[in-house]
């Protein structure tokens, strides 16, 4: 970025001055209408989700750089595509910026916005709207497209199904932790730290898996797959996909993958605690019939597990099969009763 | 709506309350999953645009009722598709909301934005995303199709085209005015004043021109349309279209249509300057080969006109036909240099 750019503030260049900067990270051909054309695949679905990111509530300005912010607005709706089985097609970004913002701040938001969008299937951003506001507000709206046959809901979950996870859970949460109290974690090495900081500085959302998944599933075109992504929690998205389907779950503790990082630093409670409930890993969380699940998790390796099973009983149980602990009945509220995302 | 909800704050009953308040505005089938899915008609382009609305910038929570902050919301964007000869699908909202704000506000909200949309193609909301913000805060993606054989673009304005404007223009502007400053517009019947007041409150996406136009350009199935809506002014509408299409205008004043209700009230030049800068009239501003024009114009009825054509050079002036006035250069400062929408 260049130097003379770095000190100028919204106000300096006002929205027009504004777009020229950012319209560098936008196909041209999508410039200046009232909305983008965007060419669909005939015989798909279009799907559609939206995330709203505060200043103060989603990120800190102060200490959220803007390729952080970016990247993370980004991989969230894209997490949330793939969720739903579906390949992005492009985002739209809607800012609201006070004038007292920096004009590189911004630019850097973009710079993490694209990278992100660049590594996954080269999404472009085709438009948005940029307005004046007395607090810094990203709202990304992400549009992908899916064959019907192979979207993934939450709904379709089936008694005796497994609960396969992409990945390990908690890195996100610890990452956090770790970047808003520098005083935890003194035992960690410092690529551990390293480490866990940018699990939740760039999540990595699972688009890798759908065509390993679609491969599994080849002669099985009519199997329907239940699932979402873990942005609020594997707890939240075990109970979800459970109430969604009017079915249980049995979770084997022992089972669900954590991060190396967790072994030096955190006891088996706390590192529970934020595999449980920390959120924002944006793994896939996918109910499969048992012989399909081994498959894919051997196709998916390192991270990838079968953390339990689906029960016909309307609770969701944390089971320790090592019978060191008692059963424990999962409480959703632990997970997402908070006023945001 | 109910008393007891009357007297509710958002942050009485949080996101999860709130959501179930707001899902009975959705269809069922779409509540529950990480995105949205939506058909779309193969062989139809995708269309998308956003907006992002501020508190205290584009409505205000105080004086703006929640119904009204909604409809508007909704035709600005709708509008936005008829301006690219889209139709409807969908549209996601994103909500930021201090925990202060009412919740019978933010249902009124949902109630201007489905009465808008249930008018044009009975449009559903098929997501959104409600987070806590210090600033209301409302982020609309909407999305549509369109035949790509029929997309309007603002590049594809010719020389010797008739400029057509579908309807009256500075009722909005005017309207508004009047809500701002009550002392205005003495001489005006309360008839008047409340059909501009009206204008500004809820403004029609032209959805209804485009079967029209298509009927009228249906044996010139290859005829490229350009055009914009007028939702920042008619000067800027025809400045934007000239310079995206490498052209320039000439604008006959006494050819703008202007509201009946101006005759009582203003002078001419008062009326001009409503007319051309005041801008969210939502109509649209197409250019086509004079006989169509004459032809589509005749189908539309009143309040539609040729208001000028397209030239041959890189200005856009403004002509008297009766002399009075001397030719005048129209300035595009005027019309959008606003840091906002």
């Amino acid at each position: 970025m260049n130097g003379e750019l770095s000190s100028l503030l919204v106000r300096d260049i006002g929205e027009q001055g504004l777009l020229k900067i950012l319209q560098r990270f936008c196909p041209p051909e999508i410039i200046g209408d009232d909305a983008a054309v965007v060419s669909t695949e005939s015989g798909q679905s279009l799907v559609v989700t939206t995330d709203v990111l505060v200043d103060g509530v989603h990120f800190s300005e102060i200490t959220t750089s803007g390729e952080d912010a970016g990247w993370r607005a980004a991989a969230a709706n894209l997490s949330d595509l793939a969720a739903m089985g579906a390949t992005p097609l492009g985002i739209t970004v809607g800012l609201g910026l006070p004038g007292e913002v920096a004009v590189s701040w911004v630019e850097q938001l973009y710079q993490g916005m694209t990278q992100c969008l660049q590594r996954y299937n080269n999404t472009p951003i085709v438009g948005g709207d940029i307005v004046r506001s007395p607090t810094t507000t990203i709202a990304i709206c992400a549009f992908g497209q899916v064959n019907p046959l192979r979207t993934i809901r939450r709904t379709r979950a089936k008694v005796g199904d497994a609960i396969v996870v992409t990945g390990v859970h908690g890195a996100s949460s610890a990452g956090l932790q770790l970047l808003l109290h520098p005083e935890l974690g003194q035992n960690l090495s410092d690529s551990d730290r390293t480490a866990l900081i940018h699990a939740h500085q760039r999540p990595q959302p699972r688009l890798d898996v759908l065509p390993i998944l679609w491969e599994i599933l080849d002669s099985h075109i009519l199997l329907p797959v239940a699932g979402m992504d873990s942005s609020d929690g594997l707890a939240d998205a075990v109970v979800q996909i459970c109430r969604a389907s009017g079915v249980g779950a049995v979770i084997e503790r022992t089972q669900i993958p954590l991060p190396t990082q967790f072994n030096h630093w955190l006891t088996q409670e706390q590192a529970l605690e934020y595999a449980l409930y920390g959120g924002e890993d944006f793994e896939l969380v996918l109910c499969l019939p048992t012989e399909l699940a081994y498959a894919f998790v051997r196709q998916l390796g390192e991270g990838a597990a079968i953390v339990g099973k689906m029960i016909d009983r309307a609770t969701v149980i944390l089971r320790d099969q090592t019978e060191e602990y008692p059963d424990q009945i999962l409480n959703l509220d632990r997970g997402f009763q908070h006023f945001s995302h």
